[in-house]
């Protein structure tokens, strides 16, 4: 049961208050690929630019990726600078270079068309509607956006949305979406525009899952160290769907299996701010993995 | 199993961007009485002026509280004045008149000395260790404080946090306090300086136990409608502490006991933000909490 994942494939220069680290690798479509863990196995669609290291793809396809879908084009791939503030969560974004990503037009290669299962990472919406008229039938269709494509792009969001299973946001965003200040309301609202599902995601103050009958919200870890978040919210988007691809769900299943794969986008994403780039995500095993899911029970059954 | 509760009995104007009420009935001991809902039962201690309303000091008796430590003397109540902001959980103060409160010498009747249970809600730290030293034994102490403490009078802080069993504070307060922005590392460094359990509260993203071997995090309800948010944090401490007194648990109590009324707590505070003042909580029926209790525990269990 594959996944495709449409996004950006990326270098990160990310700067905090103990260190700098320029030019890394990031982007949604490489922290999701590598945080669903082998699971569908994820089919990565993406544009990189000369300036793009083998060994980034290498480390992607080693990490169960199939990277045949990113398209090396003439030009500089896309470039994200930011500065944490102390608290780790503020940032200020010093550079945006959009770069072969300006021209992206991404093409579903013809043998993944029928995937089952489709993450729309936060792209254009225009770019993300152009993804599914390509697909013929995926059994479950997620997709993360942000607040300038809600506020510059409402339309082609409404059209998008009205195809998709699962919105992946933030608490501010839905609000934005909805204009409506309760999030009960606000994921009742954004059924009505096509996501029967919605995963409000609030940082470290975990994510809230709205199903077809049932709420449920995971609290995020605890970490001692917080090394750089970036990337946190598509780690959790790739746990969520690694493991809806494991179990072979998809829209027509009832809550049940969606809240038990919030455990592993919540256990999968608390690795990614360990460590700069994909470094934190790199390390997790199988049996740190098994001790983090105990520790969020425990934490989550009163 | 009585409870002391030391704290503010006050008059609140607030205005939101629906409505203004002007000189209502607020103080963190009047949401703590309240909220406690005749467990324990509550006794209260407080200042209030000549203008303070009978009816007011009707209502917290009705509501289960002894309102014998109340002294009245001469000038004005306390009296805050707040905005909030659109998003409910900003606010500006128009104003703080501390009135009798600038003097207020908490004293406890001698009667009231051997109550098990003691809440010092968020007061001058020398005042919560003068009531303290007029205690003979209380098996549980709990004890609010705020951020304008933590910065202006933390060696006082430090002298009654060493004889506190609980303490109740934000998230931004644990990291103030302790220098450390891990939540984790904060409540182990608050538990060496007395308080061996901690609970970091976080308004709509729920709250956080750090018990002696075990760690919950609730959700907060997510509610339609929020009226009025003042006091939410002293009917969560009420519903708490009255939760710990109907069962008689003591600071040799393992974990459970107090998980347990982190539920209570939780949704009783569920109730205080959907009416102004302390409407809400009298509102809160047994039926509609033990839907909320269900609400809550289906949001928790995966």
């Amino acid at each position: 049961m594959s996944i495709v994942v449409v996004g950006s494939v990326a270098y990160d220069t990310v700067e905090t208050a103990q260190e700098k680290r320029e030019r890394q690798l990031g982007g949604s479509a490489s922290y999701f690929s590598i945080a669903a863990r082998g699971r569908g196995p994820v089919r990565c669609v993406g544009v990189v630019g000369e300036d793009f290291r083998d060994e980034d793809l290498q480390l992607l396809r080693s990490h169960g990726a199939d990277t045949e879908g990113i398209v090396r084009t003439a030009g500089k791939s896309f470039h994200w600078a930011g500065r944490y503030h102390a608290d780790m969560i503020e940032r200020d974004t010093l550079a945006t270079e959009l770069g072969v990503f300006a021209d992206f037009q991404p093409e579903i290669p013809a043998a993944w068309r029928d995937s089952e299962y489709l993450f729309l990472a936060n792209i254009h919406p225009s770019l993300q509607l152009h993804v599914l008229d390509q697909m013929t039938s995926p059994g479950l269709v997620a997709l993360d956006t942000m607040n300038l494509w809600i506020e510059t792009k409402p339309d082609e969001l409404r059209e998008v949305l009205a195809r998709v299973d699962i919105l992946l946001v933030n608490d501010g965003e839905a609000r934005q979406l909805t204009g409506l200040r309760s999030l009960a309301r606000a994921a009742a609202a954004i059924a009505e525009l096509g996501p029967k599902r919605v995963i409000i995601k609030k940082g470290e103050h975990g994510a809230i899952y709205f199903g077809l009958d049932s709420v449920l919200a995971v609290p995020a870890l605890i970490l001692d160290d917080v090394v750089d978040p970036t990337g946190a919210g598509d780690s959790f988007a790739g746990g969520f769907m690694g493991a809806l691809a494991e179990s072979g769900a998809d829209r027509h299943d009832g809550d049940e299996v969606f809240r038990q794969a919030m455990l592993d986008g919540t256990v999968t994403a608390s690795f990614c701010p360990e460590g700069f780039s994909v470094e934190g995500l790199i390390a997790l095993t199988d049996e740190a993995y098994a001790r983090r899911l105990q520790t969020l029970r425990d934490m989550m059954i009163p």
